[in-house]
């Protein structure tokens, strides 16, 4: 696995029952995965020399991240497999790419254009401003890079926007979708094209930073939780993607918007590890290995999983806390420098009482963080159950 | 954690999740541990040089095994904290001080005397002859050193035993009990005086080693169940144990008799692995970090583990079929060298129909083992219901 942070470092811990080699390539010996993977080789992932020579050694390759350079890959498909490939992977690499081929494949997503100058931001809004309101906010997204909120402007002004454009990176403008609330959708797909798809859950972002994830959405109607399963297993299968595929979707007026994707272990699927038969990690491995894919199915009503966000000091200490006050608190440290706002954990319980298992959620991972209790924030959408009376839907399937 | 096997390869995949820098000493790189655990140092646990350097670099220090020689073990306790200690280790080291400490704390065993001549072993088997049968067949133990039925005999007759006392090494003879079943309890006790009781299991063995756990032990008498976890907690507590504490024991005409302890994960608990909330792993962390203990609690209502013995070839490539066979069952590998009776993995699957677990996880480890089918065996005790209507036992408590 190339990179080196807490999506390889569960990967890894993963790949201990599969009894498997598995090596990561990190750019320091204190990256996350590196501090427990035995087989560990510090390098650049955007060297093509340190690519590569990883690589010779491995008999599949896969990513921890999306930043490898595609002139690097296509030279490694021609040493190994790589998994997900390099034409895949481009999608989730170039944001313009992915909208024209989600589009070509009637997919739906917000409406989007590349633009280069204030002049088409303008246009895009006038023209947008039409069927769902004013055109304002607009969205600005770099076309390349961005991840967990960096590269995603929300601009409410034209002045805001010519601030961005000022940057002098590849834009896309996008409508900002006044959503009912956020779902993601997991799915995996083997390169003999067997595929699952996970339930989909409910993600709640703050500031672009994924904060809190149910598992299954609560509410969420069957036929809209259907589609969105079909959609993440047809991208998968349309795309050649091999592993895992993240489809983040917006639900607005009973609809379903495609948003961003992700070909590897996503943060929305975190809650498997406690929450499924096959976790997401065993399963993306399970996938790009060619084996056999795991049962998706939850082993609780719910799931909810909250991240830890760095935040007031080292979280080790607060663990004595978090343990005694909840004996099922399932805690996951990533060993990570604590930065303001960094993902540097997550915690997850399972249960059937929805608001008990936010509020015991939310309470752990904000003590871990800061030593304080954060409030449950309210939940968007349909009205959460007391206590679940859901249809829980798990498929496998053949990818294409 | 001094040792490299699966116990101590298991457990780092349990410190991942804890965000702690988790240490193994190995006897080779090729060890279980080894091949996973970024922080191992290779060394000899016999040699007091390589166990002291290992243990002055470590807060804790802990254990994958029991062969640790007591002398070392007094000046690392100099050193650091050392959990268990050696007072209490040494029950799991000498069979005749443990069922010398355990008759004083009176608690129920097999009857047994220490023995070093054939005219002794007579004696016994004469005085045990009276209450429970004809004194045959009589069990011989080596005093030290024993595990996975290696140091037991089973002796059927004089010219047996005197074979076994002809090797020259310090035994004892047992009464042979005519059980209606094995069963076993683990307990977790911290620094602090924290306990809890995982379920009592049932386990089947055969030529002394563990084939099956089925968790919670089915039919088990209510009363019974309690009485084996309160002795588990008692045994901890008055033996000082920290860390975990495997009790095993023979239910015979509703009674238990304790015969075996080990102060360290057991065979007999990888069942909470995917089967309870916190997995033995990492409660014995827990417990001896002195951090607060995790729920016990099952998720499931019956969870059925079977171990994957070394038989015919690299259980690698057949992993493809049992994965498509049987996409919920959760397959363990140990990395380990396939040796014939060697315990080289594990399979566990969870539900409700027990029958049917059984079916799945035999098939799946013996799958692995040899590529064939082994009948699922007879379960010994109570009749196994068909569907779990068991009230599942779990508790915490204080250790003393």
């Amino acid at each position: 696995m190339i990179g080196g942070g807490q999506l390889a470092r569960m990967t890894a811990q993963a790949a201990v029952g599969l009894g498997i080699e598995f090596r990561v390539l990190a750019g320091t010996a204190a990256d996350s995965a590196a501090q427990v993977c035995a087989g560990t080789t510090i390098g650049d992932h955007r060297s093509a020399s340190d690519v590569l020579a990883f690589g010779a050694v491995c008999d599949v390759v896969t990513f921890d991240h999306e930043h490898v350079p595609g002139v690097h890959l296509a030279v490694l498909e021609r040493l190994t497999s790589v998994r997900p490939g390099r034409e895949a992977l481009r999608f989730t690499q170039d944001k313009r790419a992915m909208r024209e081929r989600l589009g070509a494949l009637g997919v739906r997503c917000p409406a989007y254009q590349p633009v280069t100058g204030l002049a088409e931001v303008l246009d895009f809004t006038r023209r947008h401003a039409a069927g769902r309101g004013t055109g304002w906010p607009v969205v600005l997204k770099a076309t390349t890079g961005g991840y967990d909120g960096k590269g995603v402007w929300v601009c409410p002004s034209a002045d805001a926007a010519a601030e961005v454009l000022s940057h002098g990176v590849a834009l896309l403008a996008e409508e900002h979708v006044a959503f009912d609330r956020e779902l993601a959708v997991l799915v995996a797909r083997s390169p003999a094209g067997q595929g699952v798809a996970y339930p989909v859950v409910q993600t709640v972002q703050r500031d672009g930073i994924c904060r809190e994830v149910i598992a299954p959405a609560p509410n969420l109607d069957d036929d809209l939780a259907t589609r969105a399963q079909e959609t993440g297993l047809r991208i998968a299968a349309e795309l050649g993607v091999t592993g895992l595929l993240a489809v983040e979707m917006f639900e607005a007026g009973g609809e379903l918007l495609v948003n961003e994707l992700a070909m590897r272990p996503h943060n929305s699927g975190h809650w498997t590890i406690d929450g499924a038969v096959t976790s997401q990690f065993e399963q993306h491995l399970r996938a790009v290995l060619d084996l056999p894919l795991g049962s998706p199915a939850p082993t609780a009503p719910f799931t909810v999983m909250v991240n830890v966000l760095g935040g007031d000091g080292d979280p080790y200490p607060r663990l004595v806390h978090v343990m005694a006050a909840d004996p099922g608190a399932r805690v996951h440290l990533y060993g990570k420098q604590v930065r303001p706002g960094r993902k540097i954990g997550h915690v997850t319980v399972t249960g059937r009482d929805l608001p008990g298992l936010r509020e015991r959620a939310w309470r752990a991972a904000s003590w871990l963080s800061r030593g304080t209790e954060e409030p449950v924030p309210e939940l968007p959408g349909p009205a959460a159950p007391a206590v679940a009376a859901v249809r829980v839907r798990t498929g496998f399937r053949r990818g294409r």
